[in-house]
């Protein structure tokens, strides 16, 4: 190994120990908990070194909202199960990944909240990688929806997909917020089943 | 005026106050800016002062906070509109109700916001008035939820009220959310009014 791949090695190392450091943190303490000094600490490098590696704790906090998303994906997967009517199987499949998500949110609420919570400087964009793996989870709400109102175009759906997954969001979130008195998981699952199933018949049925 | 009467009197002067310059920070910073030294300096009093008439900052929070609910509940007790047929009536009125939310919301969005982020250490209670001040606020949902879904237990409808809520909320969330590339209000709008009328419809459809 000469020297330039020997020094590549290194910072993959080096980027790896601190995604995994910043997991442990969000998992354990939120992003509230996210400071560079005890990040390079637990690590065992230089503060300065975390900035040779990403551009700026934002950058690393999207590496791991990275991951978080392809973790849920992960669930998605397992929740997409195919069934043979195809109208009441866009219904069942909608069901199941509303599901899926409010189980990995309960689950994983710190990872979860994570998503939400990074906050952004004005001045600063989305990186597109990260907005490319947003698109491809929203994809799982889609394919469904395009049999519950086929021949919708594919702006409309996709604001549709955002909808729904924004409203099961909402159950979820308010759901477990303990302000307004927490739900059960069990109680919380069953609204968000009562309630994906309302929208779907609701959209699969045409307005009066 | 004897002194007990002024020293009550002046209470509620600095209890107002300590309210308008609290509403004033939340609306220009958020609930970060709450700090009661800076509350002290702009009405006028000692920092001490503000625990002779609040048990806490977040006792004020509160009490800016219900004022918030009952703006909230202006906008909705106009929107709350009869209309003759009982069954589109309902539907129409959780839209008016929907729609009213979110034009809050989005005029108001730090007021609205620290309704929802307010935290309270762990050994804490929310307050007995304050639940009962959002209790009154469901119950504008759950009335048109009667005519759609007649013959439902109260406790189910309360749920299904707050499920319905929870919904809309998280439309409005997320469609106002920068990272996700928040949406114009005339699109929120259309994703509340969608989402709110294909509920509706669903619950009033038994499901197959």
């Amino acid at each position: 190994m000469d020297y330039e791949s020997k020094a590549v090695a290194r910072r993959r190392k080096l980027r790896d120990s601190l995604i995994a450091a910043a997991e442990e943190t969000i998992e354990t303490e939120g992003l509230r908990g996210m400071k560079a000094r005890e990040l390079a600490t637990k690590v065992g490098c230089a503060v300065g070194a975390i900035y040779n590696v990403f551009s700026d704790l934002d950058d690393l906090i999207f590496a791991v909202n990275a991951l978080t998303l392809e973790q849920l994906e992960t669930t998605l997967t397992a929740a997409n199960t195919e069934t043979a009517d195809p109208q009441t199987g866009a219904i069942r499949k909608l069901t199941h990944l509303a599901v899926a998500y409010t189980d990995y949110a309960a689950a994983n609420r710190r990872r979860w909240r994570a998503l939400f919570d990074h906050r952004l400087a004005e001045d600063q964009e989305v990186p597109t990688w990260y907005k490319t793996n947003l698109a491809r989870l929203f994809a799982y709400i889609e394919a469904p929806l395009r049999q519950i109102a086929p021949g919708m175009a594919d702006a409309d759906r996709a604001l549709l997909a955002r909808s729904m997954f924004s409203a099961v969001h909402g159950i979820v979130l308010i759901g477990l917020e303990e302000k307004l008195q927490s739900l059960p998981l069990t109680v919380i699952r069953e609204q968000v089943v009562t309630m994906v199933q309302a929208m779907a018949r609701g959209l699969a049925t045409p307005s009066s």
